[in-house]
């Protein structure tokens, strides 16, 4: 059975490119006791890995160089070893990119319900969903008729902040580049207002878009689009800080103006975080998003690239604005 | 008897230079029904008043052109038409900068206490001892053994936040300038470090000075010292925000690295806040600050200015790093 799997091949500097990753055809290993055999069927590229392709400090362990890149994977068990496993079942775990993993037992989960499509595990069932539901409710905390403004709001997690924002009754603006998403989150996705950083009149946009203020800014990509939304701050304003997209490739040149006088003038908070401070409550969470999905109240869009061979395109799309939705790899059809 | 005003003669770019003000010779004016005449003996120059010398969007209302500036002023009641005022009773409130105003008696507050120097009541028994300490303690939150690192240390606010946070057990570090102001902060204030950011070396000093990083940074200077002050956060760091002096004459030029993703990085917490915010709390605070101070647990350091003719330039001493402590102007001897 053949084998392979994407290594680091060495730190990338700026933007990624082919000679970052090493393709390598490898062996299939056998599982031992409690392990498992997984082959890959959805292969997830998450923005927050660049940061792993570089030893500065940051809040994730960066790749080895020579060492297979690792990501959140769904799969299918093919040969089991374990008692809490069988052949068919499927899981998700953070596992290296290979078309197929023989790990132990405890690096994988079973999905609850294969009934959906699979790649939600990537996305709305996965950390995505969870770093939406808890930067926006427990941090920004929108009450009904407040106005939440979200950056990056067709992507994977800005999708989920505007629905669930809309659920508790918030006015909903969000932020995208190009009439194709930005037309999706209002006549697919039930925002109130899209606003194209894109376009040369994005400042005047997106002051018409907040009438009355910004009470949240779900903050996902930093830079001059979180800049010009800091303008419109209303007293009190909770800033859940959960990615600055813009800035991941060019790190050294975040220069803009400081926020502490405008913290003052509005009284307004910023928090950053990770998801992983929310574990306790994943399962809790975990439910109510598989609920509003089931009703039909959330809806995700999935990016799905076909092919192991296409990793590295899949990646490089997160940061050029070309992919839509949640970005995933497809790499079998095993599902 | 003589009377005289200061007015704002125009909107200063920049440092306020003696032509921002202008003096003028009036009359006083007679108490009508509930009104008392109060003789200035102590006026207040706070660097939040730059705000008000402009008319861009702050959280205060500009002073007008050709009207008196006004701050907080003790002095004593030399007239009365009000049933809760008499002659010789001690008051403290907002007021023009007259040498005698005549106002309804609801403009001033009864000071409780005239045994401790009256200028307290501009300072740690005034409103920059409650915004120390609901900064500190409310938005901080310091637990015994973090380190609290306050900026402008030696200024009214940061004497006493680095008091309290002693009070409160935590390891504490003051930035000032200047040998004197810094061994101000550890000699007389028990302070566990000062750290000069005038020094060339101030970068390598303030890395020494925080071995174990930094769990509340209280700001209130922001610009370069902030930036410095931020690449030793500690995970779930608070900021409370408190002032950016460093900006107030020269906001547009507030330029440097953006903060999002450090906050990420560390999961912190950014609050920007004005006093007002806990108004509710400020007779509690009073109390436990006027405890504290009869227990010799906290000192205040004042800079007096004597004469009503040096309010100008004891404001601008404020932005020159030339006042030490508390800056009060002393126009009167009717203590």
């Amino acid at each position: 059975m053949k084998n392979e799997q994407v290594l680091l091949a060495q730190y990338p500097e700026g933007m990624p490119q082919d000679d970052t990753f090493k393709y390598e055809d490898i062996d299939v290993a056998e599982p031992g006791d409690n392990e498992v055999q997984v082959e890959s069927i959805y292969i997830s590229v998450d923005p927050y890995m660049r940061g792993r392709m570089s030893q500065a400090d940051s809040y994730v362990e960066p790749f080895e160089i020579g060492q297979p890149i690792e990501s959140h994977i769904v799969g299918k068990v093919i040969n089991s070893n374990s008692d809490q496993f069988q052949e068919g079942d499927i899981v998700v775990g953070m596992l290296p990119w290979k078309r197929i993993n023989t790990v132990n037992e405890e690096k994988v989960d079973k999905v609850s319900n294969t009934d959906v499509p699979l790649h939600l595990y990537l996305s709305t069932l996965g950390l995505t969903g969870q770093t939406a539901y808890h930067g926006l409710l427990n941090i920004g905390q929108p009450k009904p008729d407040e106005t939440v403004v979200v950056s990056a709001a067709s992507g994977a997690v800005g999708a989920v902040v505007g629905q669930i924002a809309k659920l508790k009754g918030a006015r909903v603006v969000g932020i995208a580049g190009g009439d194709k998403k930005v037309n999706y989150l209002t006549e697919e996705l039930g925002f109130d207002a899209g606003v194209d950083y894109k376009k040369d009149d994005f400042a005047e946009a997106l002051a018409n878009a907040v009438p009355n203020g910004v009470d949240v800014y779900y903050e996902n990509v930093g830079g001059e689009i979180g800049d010009e939304v800091f303008k419109h701050l209303n007293r009190h304003a909770r800033i859940p800080v959960c990615g600055t997209i813009s800035n991941y490739n060019h790190p050294e040149d975040d220069q803009g103006p400081r926020i502490q006088s405008t913290l003052i003038k509005k009284q307004a908070m910023m928090r950053g975080f990770l998801v992983a401070e929310f574990a306790d409550d994943f399962e809790h969470a975990g439910k109510e998003l598989a609920q509003w999905i089931q009703e039909g109240k959330i809806k995700t869009k999935v990016s799905i690239e076909e092919g192991f061979d296409k990793l590295p395109q899949a990646f490089r799309n997160l940061f050029t604005g070309d992919n839509f939705g949640k970005q995933v790899v497809k790499v079998s059809d095993a599902e």
